[in-house]
């Protein structure tokens, strides 16, 4: 089957590229980029010389062509355009932006600033979290597949949702890929090699696509609030959700194996130990754990991904196998890389 | 005025050595290692090479001799069996350990599991905390300084308390300096290099003193949980206190600026900005600031520190000088250095 | 077939397994490791947990088990006690170690301190850089693989050497998971974050056989000294290979290019780019490329290349599919991961 | 005295303005900065907020008002216009970039492509390396104060020229401040953390002022030729200066020890260890060294620096000093920090 990238020289594209180079059942034959249109792939990135003998497109270029299905890793705002023409044309699409993570089109004027121009695809869209919504993914045309933040928030946090808390602070420190390949004072190497910072840390986008899939899990309202940190990685993210009820750590064990009991992208840390992004990275695997303390009392979930991978293209490609209706693990099987 | 560094081959003791050796009120005639016993200090401190000519001595030599204050940089447990003779020979101490924080002896055997022999020095000790007990500390014949995690918990969360916080979850980000200068799996460099992860997530010794100092402040419970997380840097503490209150920004800005109005080594971020590391290393500054979320609500107060620093070294010479009765900042003006 | 690794708890043993988890033609039947033996694999590599069901077995279990192949990821001076015995029952074997690299016993002596007690096999054994001997490979039942700084600086070297190059210093590089995976002072987080500066400075074992095959290709006498740095990074090792020769960059272009035409794992630079260790890591690729000044005269080849990769583990996988009969490339196709 | 610093927003400028806040001899009166103009210096350096109350002024209000000495820390190009009317106001200058550092103005045509306004002052500027013209900086009106490459490279490589050296090959490391604070691809951190690779790999610029300096220490021509890779930290810079001669150690270290004798800011490594840039950050220190190899025969002579101290500003105010005729390591006396 054929798919097309759009927005393919930046590091989610690269990442999407990346596994589909070596995945069984997809070949890329259409790559987008705005600033790379005309020129081959390696110049965006050289990591992948030899490997793929592609040119970059114009958007436009690429609407043009034929593929089965299309993978939009563009920012916010691009996707919602360019949706219904490829759903029209019964091309199946994974969407990593924004643009239809959210049921309520409200929302849209609320957090991103502009009226949603098809609120009917909001209602059909699949929220791309295969933890939660696998089956409706298999029927799903299009999924708004969820970014780091959200993902390792959603992660940590269900099994403790499903314990009754229903107030939840994530603390997320994430690296510094998660902001994209466009270099910025933030992302100057001398300014966030070793840094601790916290960044839009008074109502966070993510938490309300966050808020939305755990309160449709609990079944009524669960606020949660998103408090993320720039540290020194380069990949990475790390949730940790912590809620203020009373659950002692055997307890919160037998909830997460529970929860996530067949996921083959999950793994659950014994008591006692913890999640830790270095064993995820390159993988599409997310570690989760947690710890309690009686004397707030206090529980935490954690959630260890790769920002680029469960976070991003990784996860993008779930859903696409599982859309596909291929093996849900293919192309995904490469293990993590540690040390790295 | 002369002083003896006991543990003084580790980080924090390299730190003070670091701030004495230019400090225009002390001169460290002493400085002992079990290690380095008989070497020059450079063996240790390959930095300070050229700029102290010191050798180290053991402990028993160390106590043979005469001196004016004495810095204790040992692990905890040590100081606790030579305080009481130093004190009786009318040396003035700042034990930069655990040893004297607590003011209730039974905590000593359920937090660090041994029974406290001097009960009586407890009372008497101040926590090093001049923001806190300044005029203790001028008093003082002991001060009890406290460490990272404590130091920008307690900084972060102290005006948040004075709002009303009674419940604080404080979620500590720290570079691997915290731990010492003793190789480990944990800290060897392609394990720790980028590395999120959470230790001690259950019950962190740190909480408790904690709890004690914002408790006092309060005149009421206050309940303290810490959760430690490491990350890639090599200096750093950052701690992100949440509290579930519903206060605006503009209220919050001014608790936190009446709380620090006037301290030395306090800087207040506007509203909107963050405290960051990289803007006190090298120094004892401490940056603090915070956000609100109206979505839960939550709080949060921040608070950056250098951990060898305010969180060790800094803080135990500001609380010196304090004692001494020198100038507060005397030897601690080293602008912050940065990029770095 | 079935594989077994020896020294499998160390980052090169967790390269070699992370490999042939996804290898199609190979199966790990047996991993070994003093320290963990009889313990599951994934306590010393968390990141393979659910990946691989084994659990580690002593050396003398090992050896009494049956398997086709055997990669021996063992310190230096342990594997020359074992080969025999294994090339006794007909398997196959690639040495990580430096035990069968010389063709002169006397250096073992003279470098490593040690006589050789099997001279025989010195001149059996082929040395595992598939660039240089792959027709000796394929017919080998011991290859010697070359570690990173020979690797890097070897293939930099090599085109130069065919451009009249007899006098060779490479100035290399080098991650701190070339230390391999126990603490020590050097690699303790603190101290090697950020860090420059040589090591091993004068009279450096790897340029022995870095001579040995300049020599060989050269049809006589080459000398090369290596000069190695620390640097921060994790993974990654890259040799500046410098020689006082006036050639102009467009033959040294063409040089390269023949050199390393039809090699299914080298890359070469266009003129005026440069490789780059951020393109390679975690994969087998060395990138290769150039420059030359003509003020000395002065000519520089270069070699970037993943330490545990192509300068260890993936190395000897390509000696092994080569020796197997297996496709040169086999499990060894996924892309770079960039960036991490 | 009173000192303006030209260029005062970027890296250097912010050192500058670290070093002159705790300077005993010297007050900070003007700062400039185009992009900051009539903001808070603190703005452009957060890290220094609270220590220091000036606005930066644009260049033309700078050169209205009075001062005693200006620091230039402009790039290449810009000082060339302002200095003659400093100089002719009696203002002692130590311009930081490289517009006056060449003394035959043609190898401005050659390297930077414009024509040389001032011929008569490159005869009478003073190349402002203390260690090799102290006494012509104490007379001089106008200091050309090299960059962090030709001070690591003339500070590895003069002892071996006096040991008969003629043709060097410096392969240079350096840190990401080197290259200043304006965001750029190859600065990004995802991109640059890590990272081992070269750049200006074939007739790098700073080679012209380190074959000058080094061949008027020779009274002969002596070449240089440097090869500078970018490493993954973020300060520091580091020299190795490899050439083919014939020298045991013994002697080597004689060569340094004589050279460097009395030297306030150079400490020599002994035999077996060698310079690392960890243990000069923060300070103005060059630590050398050497190691020698009789199988070429080779020698290296080694140099670590921080680029922004010894490499930059430190060394800037060095000269200062010694041109005010206050002390030469006034305001320089803060140790090195360790670690970070």
């Amino acid at each position: 089957m054929s798919v097309a990238v759009f927005g393919a020289s930046g590091y989610t594209g690269g990442e999407l590229l990346r596994i589909l180079i070596t995945h069984p059942n997809f070949n890329v034959t259409v790559a987008t980029s705005r600033e790379y249109a005309g020129k081959p792939v390696y110049l965006a990135h050289p990591h992948l010389k030899g490997l793929l003998s592609l040119k970059f497109s114009s958007t436009e270029e690429a609407l043009r062509k034929d593929f089965d299905y299309a993978l939009l890793a563009l920012p916010h705002g691009f996707s919602k355009d360019i949706v219904p023409s490829l759903l029209g044309r019964g091309i199946g699409v994974v969407d990593l932006g924004a643009d239809f993570r959210l049921k309520d089109p409200s929302l849209y004027r609320e957090w991103y600033g502009w009226e949603h121009p098809h609120p009917d695809l909001l209602e059909e869209a699949v929220y791309g979290l295969p933890e939660l919504h696998r089956e409706e993914i298999r029927r799903a045309r299009l999924v708004a597949s969820p970014g780091c933040n959200a993902t390792a928030t959603i992660l940590a946090a269900a099994p403790l949702v499903n314990l009754g808390a229903r107030k939840l602070l994530s603390d997320v420190k994430v690296g510094s890929s998660e902001a994209g390949s466009k270099p910025s004072k933030g992302s100057h190497h001398p300014e966030r090699n070793g840094v601790i910072r916290p960044y839009s840390a008074s109502g966070h986008r993510h938490q309300v696509e966050a808020s939305q899939e755990l309160s449709n899990l609990a079944k009524e309202e669960v606020d949660v609030s998103i408090v993320p940190h720039s540290v020194g990685s380069v990949r990475g993210a790390f949730a940790s959700v912590h809620a203020y009820i009373e659950v002692e750590e055997s307890v919160l064990w037998r909830a997460f194996a529970k929860f996530y009991s067949g996921e083959p992208f999950v793994r659950i840390m014994q008591k006692g130990t913890y999640p830790n992004v270095k064993n995820v990275l390159g993988s599409n695997f997310a570690d989760v754990g947690f710890s309690s303390d009686p004397s707030l009392p206090r529980v935490t979930g954690f959630a260890a991904i790769d920002n680029l991978m469960k976070g991003a293209a990784g996860q993008a490609v779930q859903s696409l196998n599982i859309m596909a209706g291929v093996e849900e693990t293919s192309g995904l099987k490469t293990p993590p890389i540690s040390p790295v």
